[in-house]
């Protein structure tokens, strides 16, 4: 089984707490790195994740903040003093040092300033000025740069007195001496290279810088498609600012995809397994209270039939199964449509001839489907009229579902929204009301 | 608008071909990277798909498939002769061509075989006999290796001999005589240390080699803990087999977090947005089957209370809330679940916590919730007693969604199955069928 290494490690450490021995508990984290560390607190209750948390070596206390879900974090922030803080934030880059930083009370933000020097609240400053969701936001301002005029002997003289690149460095960055970036010179052509050529003639002129002001989204999708390790990003006047590397853009990524695949389901992407319950339930309240609504609106709409379900009780007995074919088929389309349109698959010009596949998708089905339901309740009530009036409703409420589900992430977005919304209890509200609607109306006029 | 680019382009590639005009299609595709190119195609409709393919490069018809959605891909390579599928493979490197040949009809493979020179052969079998979702399966053969007891300066000769570099090379990987994986020389520390030291003294040894068995989930969360660029894969017997580089970790992210959303929402991974119709409603046909036979076993249950309903038709009206309500908690929890257990963070140490917490969760949603269900029906149907059915029924199945939520994922992982599975169709199942039941039997003990 996956994962196996990381549920015994889990185990492990839980057993060694239980037994209340510290010495094996702090063996073990001094074993880990501090993600691994971050993965081991998220996933322990929280008086546990606290006992483990004050035995971590403050030299990673820094590091590990940094790779726990937003809300683990803040839960940790809240016990940690003034002093504390600023000694774990001094050890971070000043792109992980811009993130953290969002996390911290104001007045623990001002003392992490002043304990910086001059030079890395100057960076601190560059990055914090662009929103975090942009290339500026996410960029490190370590770039190692070089003049195009020179010749690969000399850039090696340089580095080798300058010592230890920065971490994921796989180029140089030329710039001319305005800071202009011209291309990067990519550290294996140093290598590789006659070292007598200058950088003009090594370097590549191609690869594009981003734009600070690029949205991350787009930033990640450059990277996928161009397979990058690093990029320079650059001001409106093409000067170099920083660079953004792979780690960042996975993390991207992944928050990305986990973000969708939450908020599908109508739960808070920061919230996490191990929140305490208050919070948790406080996190969950809200959708379920949009649904409440929303269920109470189909209520409503049952309601209105009330005296044809007393005349004809089968009608109640068989109308969840109308509303449910059709929660699952505009759920389907919402989850296509969330990655399409994450992928930068749909537009404009292509909706029309979408719409107009998903209705003929819809209608196959609802055709296959309607006669199965249609045949499995003239034969259960032995009443074909009742099996025409279900298999009808199930298949137009199918191409409902269809139009529900590719059009609302669609208006969502459009309406700047997060199309992920639509999941659950949106296309289902829509969905449940016009089962019921047009199964119960239909029962009325025919069956009457 | 993020993605306004891309959209635009298709925009601009569909005005050119419906007017007709080849050439600026053409102009269009070739500015494009064939990750680029095989975007716009999945996002254009299957008759103009065909059309754009036609114009692409013949050079970069390997890459571009590459990229392309399986779906996709198997709809274009079914046109293709085998001389254009042996053309295109052949421009392919060794780990991509192992993901290609598995698309490929057995004809065309063994022609592809017979192409190729006896090393790539070679190559291309050491990383076929490994399964597709391994580290051996991800690995390219591509590694650049040196002995520990040479010096930088004889290093940097060879690599100068040597010429270009592998992409995505950040570091050599140090081998004894025998092959046996001993370490990594990261190319930044070639390029920043003494050149008189040796390889032995510069390379990290810390740096572990992936197993070739490991599964590439596991292989993603070690590059995204350690921020790794590449690593190398070692067999049983530790000697160095191939390396595995970030470009096709992030494509395994990706698609693990597409997986897992679209099969909560009961779609084939595989889809393709822009399949042909026929092709998409067989693909959805299959779970909408099974959520009708999931919906005739809830309806089933109402049937059980017929004669209920006949007597408090108000019971009709509210049951779809409970039922509906159930479903979204307990969706709520399986998306979280399908989250924790990606990431490694649930296993056995934690499973009994996680439980606990989440039934308190559900009690203190459903008491919330069950309160305001119970007042605003009182005063709709003016009735206290209904009233408290119904709160009642909610609080009730609000706990039984949220063990649902909770084990239903835990017994597919068990069985080797796919917890994402959960979502809708199985989970909805037992919060319908609870939901109805609850109300329904609740409804017949007091009102009647």
């Amino acid at each position: 089984m996956a994962n196996s290494e990381a549920e015994s490690r889990v185990l492990r450490l839980r057993a060694a707490l239980d037994s209340g021995r510290w010495a094996p508990v702090k063996r073990q984290l001094a074993s880990l790195n501090p993600s691994e560390v971050a993965k081991l607190l998220a996933a322990l209750p929280e008086r546990e994740r606290n006992l483990v948390w004050e035995m971590v070596d403050p030299a990673d206390d820094g590091q590990v903040l940094l790779h726990l879900p937003e809300d683990v974090r803040d839960g940790l922030i809240r016990q940690m003093d003034t002093a504390e803080l600023v000694a774990a934030a001094e050890d971070l880059d000043i792109d992980d040092l811009a993130d953290f930083v969002d996390s911290l009370p104001e007045t623990v933000t001002r003392e992490v300033m002043r304990a910086l020097s001059d030079a890395d609240r100057a960076r601190l400053e560059a990055v914090l000025i662009h929103e975090p969701d942009t290339a500026g936001g996410l960029m490190n301002t370590d770039t190692v740069t070089v003049r195009p005029d020179v010749s690969l002997e000399v850039v090696m003289r340089y580095l080798r007195m300058r010592g230890e690149l920065p971490a994921h460095t796989d180029a140089l960055f030329v710039v001319d001496r305005y800071g202009v970036y011209l291309g990067r010179l990519a550290l294996d052509r140093i290598l590789t290279r006659d070292p007598a050529s200058t950088v003009t003639e090594v370097m590549d002129r191609d690869s594009e810088a981003l734009a600070v002001d690029m949205s991350e989204r787009d930033v990640a999708q450059e990277f996928e498609s161009s397979d990058l390790v690093s990029a320079a990003v650059v001001g409106s006047d093409r000067k170099l600012v920083g660079r953004v590397t792979v780690d960042d853009v996975v993390d991207v990524i992944r928050a990305d995809a986990e973000h969708n695949l939450l908020s599908m389901a109508g739960v808070d992407e920061d919230e996490d397994l191990f929140a305490p319950v208050r919070r948790a339930a406080r996190r969950r309240a809200l959708w379920l209270g949009i649904n409440l609504c929303s269920a109470f609106l189909a209520a409503r709409v049952v309601g209105l039939f009330e005296a044809t379900i007393q005349q004809v009780v089968a009608l109640a007995v068989l109308m969840p199964i109308v509303a449910s074919m059709g929660g699952i088929a505009a759920n389907q389309i919402v989850a296509l449509m969330v990655r399409g349109l994450a992928l930068g698959q749909i537009g404009a010009g292509n909706t029309g001839a979408l719409l107009r596949k998903e209705m003929l998708v819809a209608l196959i089905n609802g055709l296959l489907w309607g006669l199965v339901v249609a045949g499995v309740t003239s034969w259960w009530f032995d009443s074909p009229t009742l099996g025409f009036v279900i298999g009808l409703a199930l298949l137009l409420n199918l191409m409902f579902a269809a139009m529900a589900g590719l059009l609302v992430p669609l208006m969502l977005r459009r309406l700047g929204l997060d199309p992920a919304l639509a999941g659950s209890v949106i296309v289902t509200t829509i969905t449940d009301v016009m089962g019921f609607f047009l199964f119960l109306g239909l029962g009325t006029l025919i069956l009457l």
